[in-house]
């Protein structure tokens, strides 16, 4: 397909925006040709040498082509560093709202219209939390509270460079929005991933209620994406979709908060779940692993879980291995790629266990992976914590095998599903079956 | 020297703290005989299975030996997890005011005292920031804006576990204390350190005017200190003492922003400054390292300046790596240790340059190191930012080289000066001189 929104000069670029579909046709864009539910209008930010602005474009098709709005822009401030629009419909106030960065103030700025095309500004957030050198990619989002009726605003907010773990990263704040400011209940932050590989996460705003709040983000960081030693298709890619919740969750003995916890939405599973200590990869496009590790013992500082997910077939020892041990859950990409002397990729990451009960030196600890040729997406405890992960065997490799070893002391329950490849090619077949070492615990 | 101030039972603890010199006798405990330099009082927390409460105690004999008050604790608010006092006087409002945390709770307490026993609860301050498993050792501190007659106090905050870069981190608020309550001036955070071993920072507070602002900080990690490949005398240190400013920097070409800088106080040195390439290390004590590194090339991303502090004599390679390209600095310790299976041992730290002038390409990037056997504390652009970050070479070697390379494109002004040890033995001789390699530019 050709490109959707293309720039009209060479010196101007289409940066990130997002879209909506306006049912109401309150920008006056549809007739009654276009049902209701294709009348898409993206909003994005034009790039020139001399300016930052933002754009909306409409399409009479039902996305596949645009049309830019003969109004453009709708948004101009003046600056070279303004961009990032995420339109949603705040349905409270019976308004459109889009927050965007001015990036290198450190504020988000939000703006109200009736018709996509006439924008008020109402207000400012920041700055706030970590600054580093920018703001970018800010998302507002009402996400409920597990287990309640009750929901609550967040703000998400990219940073690039100067993330804590270097690079890029994505913190939020949680709070209220009446439609006009966002107000956070405090000036903590949350770090939305303790991986190094999530940058500007993005929900999609106005979702049906049942099916919740639905977000992903870009699985690289700004640090190495353009260096990575891959080429083609694999060269950088979006994160899995993952529904989220805010979670109130113990963080420590003496006190609940709320941290916004991610599920994978359904995955296409083509075997049923089985349980291995050794699960051969080839064959399958993507594995599903579910292992819950339980320490039985007082010596907790050495009883560990070690979760290897390796490539035997380059005569050398390449895999990324996950840990846990104690509270603590560790990712160590260092053998993934061997030999790739990239400063910026970080080989050690790692976090202590959120939803730590009174008692935390024995508490199971629930893991699940997705590991899809060189992206792994891990999820702690049902989620409160993830972290995306990129790693590279040589060659283009893939990893073939997976291997769970747990110390005296530990047990784990371990779970692999086979996932269905969207490609159509000997390599992704899915239908192999798991052959080997089935048992119920280690 | 005896223990100070040490537990009377056996599951009893004293933890940290701080003292202060009363020089007005406003606690009563001296008389004319302890002249008013020496009236030393203490203030630590004491640990028991059941609580932490935060105690006093003076010294008649200049600092050697305490004698706890009889009217401790002089504040208990019935929690286990409550601790860390920072005392300091306030001489705008003439009261002592003591910085704890409830650590758990996410809050900074501040209380105020005529007299160093009683006192009573000002305000709290929290949760804001990064918030991780607890709160440890607050530091508030009035800090001079260089290069003005103005200042702004300082709320400095350590975290573990849970930092961002993994275990225990310190991040600050800059804003206004009035003698009650703490009002950042916003809600950013800054990170006091980007390497992964600089924790519980502390300054000396009521130092005269002319000293400025002094302070240190743990080089440690709780996530492994318990487990560093070293016995004996290495296996923990303090940072080097450094003095502390506000400096207003851009932190992109748009902004300037308050950052905590830090200087390392004078260092003894003993030779005269020299110009290297390589530097042999063997003999001294330590090495104060000083290098401007120049891009003059377009090539941005390829023009990198690299200083390697090696250890030869080992058979193999060993060595912790310093990098400069386009407007990051790096540091790499992943062959120091060589075999180390730490995996919370991060090996790749990084971080962009701030002070970015608004052609940020080519600016020299100015780097300070200091290098003392097992760990590196590098300040970069006149301590702008700064990292403290351990290494270790094998069976106890110590590095006994730095070479300095430069990429096309790039150049380097090096120079380098021997330290005055403290031990009084063969190893550390200082006599030495350096011999090769001297030139002006690499």
């Amino acid at each position: 397909m050709p490109i959707a929104i293309a720039p009209d000069q060479p010196d101007h670029g289409i940066f990130s925006g997002s879209a909506v579909v306006d049912v109401n046709n309150t920008s006056g864009f549809f007739d009654i040709s276009v049902p209701a539910q294709e009348r898409i209008v993206a909003m994005y930010t034009l790039n020139t040498p001399t300016s930052q602005t933002q754009e909306i474009a409409y399409s009479l098709d039902g996305g596949t082509s645009f049309l830019k709005y003969r109004g453009n822009p709708v948004i101009d401030v003046n600056s070279t560093q303004f961009r990032d629009p995420k339109v949603f419909f705040h349905s409270q106030t019976n308004q459109w709202i889009v927050a965007t960065v001015l990036a290198q103030q450190y504020q988000v700025v939000f703006y109200a219209s009736p018709d996509l095309k006439n924008w008020t500004e109402l207000s400012r957030f920041g700055p706030a939390g970590y600054l580093g050198f920018q703001y970018e990619v800010p998302d507002l989002v009402q996400i409920p509270i597990e287990g309640t009726n009750e929901s609550k605003w967040v703000l998400f907010l990219s940073i690039n460079p100067g993330a804590p773990q270097g690079g890029s990263f994505v913190q939020y704040f949680i709070g209220e929005f009446d439609g006009k400011h966002f107000k956070p209940d405090d000036y903590s932050i949350g770090i939305q991933d303790f991986g190094k590989d999530f940058y500007a996460s993005q929900t999609w705003s106005n979702l049906p209620p049942e099916q919740g709040v639905v977000g992903l983000a870009w699985a690289n960081n700004w640090d190495y994406t353009n260096s990575v030693p891959v080429s083609g298709a694999w060269r950088t890619i979006q994160t899995l979709a993952r529904t989220l919740t805010l979670r109130r969750t113990y963080t420590n003995p003496e006190v609940q908060r709320l941290v916004v916890a991610s599920a994978l939405i359904s995955l296409h599973h083509v075997s049923p779940t089985n349980v291995y200590a050794d699960i051969p990869l080839s064959g399958h496009a993507a594995i599903d692993l579910n292992i819950t590790t339980t320490s039985a013992t007082s010596d907790i500082m050495n009883a560990t879980t070690l979760i290897t997910i390796e490539s035997s077939d380059s005569g050398f020892y390449e895999a990324i291995i996950i840990g846990v041990r104690n509270s603590m859950v560790w990712i160590d990409r260092e053998n993934a790629p061997r030999n790739w002397r990239m400063p910026f990729f970080s080989t050690k990451l790692s976090t202590f266990v959120q939803t730590l009960p009174v008692n935390s030196d024995s508490a199971p600890v629930k893991l699940r992976a997705v590991i899809d040729r060189s992206v792994l997406e891990l999820f702690i405890n049902d989620g409160v914590q993830s972290a995306v992960v990129l790693f590279y065997m040589s060659c283009g490799r893939k990893p073939d095998n997976i291997n769970v070893r747990v110390s005296e002391g530990m047990s784990a329950v371990v779970s692999a599903t086979s996932l269905r490849g969207i490609w159509q090619c000997g390599n992704c077949s899915n239908s192999a079956q798991f052959m080997i070492n089935e048992r119920d615990e280690l």
